[in-house]
């Protein structure tokens, strides 16, 4: 059970946008109502793509709820380099329609 | 006199961040409470960055007002062809804080 308020989220990365979008429609199809979708830097266009193919091509009753955008900050992977970078990030809430 | 309403909308395209910040940031000290940050496809991650940086960095008294993401068709540029491609877009709403 835990870790159960985490399943409904889908973090984009670099695969092909279908990928994401069959992620996020059987999530929907398990009976969540509410489905975030995450990115960070440019992975934030595809996260866009993902959210609006699901809501025209597949699941028409199903609306972006909200939208965040952040600022993240990401520490170097060099250990000791102390390096950090800010990257922008998004959330997008879908839900299905009431 | 025409025109006016767009004046506060700023285009993101292929120029650096900073570029994108500057007219943001222009436009509010033009007096305008609202500026609108449009982009498409791949330019929609910085459009995202342009935001966080003119809140975070510029005009602390700025926050997003509003996210909307769409779904534009785009006609290919070769006459007759009739290429048709969609594009994922984003506007998002800057005001500065009541």
């Amino acid at each position: 059970m835990q870790g159960k308020q985490e399943d409904n989220v889908i973090y984009i990365g670099s695969k092909p946008v279908m990928s994401y979008v069959l992620a996020v429609v059987t999530q929907f199809n398990n009976g969540f109502d509410d489905v975030v979708i995450k990115a960070r830097g440019r992975a934030i266009s595809r996260a866009v793509d993902t959210a609006e193919v699901v809501r025209n091509k597949f699941m028409p009753n199903v609306e972006v709820k909200d939208i965040k955008i952040a600022t993240e900050m990401i520490e170097g992977r060099e250990g000791g380099g102390g390096d950090k970078a800010n990257v922008s990030s998004m959330e997008i809430t879908m839900k299905t329609k009431a």
